[in-house]
Formats: structure tokens, C-alpha cells, sequence
């Protein structure tokens, strides 16, 4: 028995349906593309993917974000954002703020922080665009466009 | 500020490449359809999604598979795995059996086991074609196309 690690389409038994194929496929793909993006992630720094996930989150929000939607945005739980963003903050590369409301906090990157996703964010860059280089430009507008077709069709599903 | 639930595509930045757009497009797709698929069947069944993926890993399998085997399948911990198959052994959906060499334990459906998997995983196909109905048969196909070379690619420089 051979260990196909990390290939959902091995979960597909005789007879299954076309679209059941396509969906292990895309899981797959993406599965494959993310632990590539986490393994290179921490070789080459001491930011893990959910904390880079945060500071691009608030690198595209100067006025910082409410730990509420940051939670929801990284569709994970607020205990978890809590914990990233006590990390982060003892390493001076976020800060917390109290709203206008006083109520709510918000959590937004220090420039030290803003410096640090910069760096990190190339190399990122650059690795999506090698791990995604085996299609051509053409393709890539192609996978794109179906992808959207379908992401807009889901979400209208939720909406 | 409007909250845009699951679309990993909030996280762009003006300029950023075309690839890492497409990338999050990928990512998002795959978690809008893995999330409607958990919420489907944990609201028609007891069987969640990691359940439901270590049932179908053993429904192919009909020899059984070890835990080391079905851990590295699923990704995810040999704990995780060892908690799921207590749950669903303890509902005789699945047994332990040791292996040839009495060292390994194997785990296998039983019959009660392989009669619910197959109700379920109708269900859950039934649900996997109408989420990805929005796109043409023609357009599966070329999607299907386009990930499966992305995926040769990714799984070539695994190896």
C-alpha cells in the first residue's frame, strides 16, 4: 500500500460522480499550494501562516481593525486572535487601541510591523507566483475567471 | 466597515500580483464549498466532516487501514485520529483489528458502518453537484483540466 499523503482524490471510490472528482481536485490543489506556503513560511522567518494572515489583514486597514471582525475575516475563533495578537504585540509589530466607543478594542500594525509584513509579503509574493507558475498567463485568467463564477454563485448562496 | 465573511480576497492590497489574486480566489472557493458542506451534514446526520472523511478513507479500503496510514491521509494527528475511531467504534460504525504483524492496529467499516457511509455520502454528493452546478459541464471539465495540471506540478515538487 502506497501513502499518497496529502491527495484527497484518493478518497474517491469507483463510480463516483464527475463533480465529486472536481471538488477532491480543488481541495486538493489548495491544500497542496497552502502547506507549501506554511512550510516555506516558517523556514524562513518566525511568522506561522495565521500570523501572517493577521498582519495582512491590518495591513490594508490603516484605522486597525475590532478583534471581532478581525475573528470573523480569519474565520477563526476570538480566543485564537486574542492569543496571535498577544504575540504579536509583545513583539512590538501590532498595538491595541481602544475604539471611539471605548468599548471595543482594536488592534492595528505598529510601523515596526508594517516593515516586517513588507519583507515577509514579498517572499510570499514571490512563492505564490512560482507554485502557481505552471500555468501560463492564459490559464491563470481562465482558472480565475471559472473560480469567480463559482465563488460569486456560492456566496450568493449565503447571502 | 461592511464585514466580508470568508472571501480571503479581502485581504488584497492595491497592487498586489495576479497570481496571489488568483491564489485567494482558490482558497476562497474551496472554504465557501468545504463550509457549506460541513454545515449540510452536520445538520442532516451526526457524522461531522472529519468523521465523514475517515469513514470514506476506510469505505475504499475494504482490507482496512492503519492508523498511521489513515492519519497521514487525513492530516491530521494520530491523536485525532485515535479519538475519532474510539467515537465511531464505540457507535459500531468502524473495529479495530491488529494487524499481520499484531503490532499495528487496522481499522475497518463494519457493515453497519458501510450502510451508513453510503446513505450519507449520497446526501453529500447530491449536495457536492448542486454547489458546483453553477458552472456548465464544459466549465467542470476545463476547470478540472487547469487543476489537474497545477496540482501534477504541486505534487512533483513534493517528491
Amino acid at each position: 500500500m502506497i501513502t499518497d499523503v496529502l491527495d484527497f482524490e484518493t478518497r474517491l471510490a469507483h463510480g463516483d460522480h464527475q463533480a465529486i472528482k472536481l471538488w477532491l481536485r480543488l481541495l486538493t490543489t489548495t491544500t497542496l499550494v497552502e502547506s507549501e506556503l506554511r512550510t516555506r513560511l516558517s523556514a524562513t522567518s518566525d511568522i506561522s501562516l495565521p500570523r501572517f494572515d493577521l498582519l495582512s489583514q491590518l495591513e490594508r486597514e490603516p484605522a486597525g481593525l475590532r478583534m471581532s471582525e478581525l475573528s470573523a475575516r480569519l474565520m477563526v475563533t476570538r480566543g485564537n486572535v486574542t492569543g496571535l495578537a498577544d504575540q504579536l504585540e509583545s513583539e512590538g509589530l501590532v498595538e491595541r487601541t481602544s475604539g471611539p466607543d471605548r468599548r471595543s478594542v482594536t488592534l492595528k500594525l505598529t510601523p515596526l510591523g508594517h516593515e516586517r509584513f513588507g519583507e515577509i509579503a514579498e517572499q510570499h509574493e514571490g512563492w505564490v507566483i512560482m507554485l502557481l507558475g505552471a500555468l501560463s498567463q492564459p490559464e491563470q485568467e481562465q482558472l480565475s475567471a471559472l473560480l469567480g463564477k463559482l465563488k460569486a454563485h456560492l456566496k450568493a448562496r449565503r447571502a
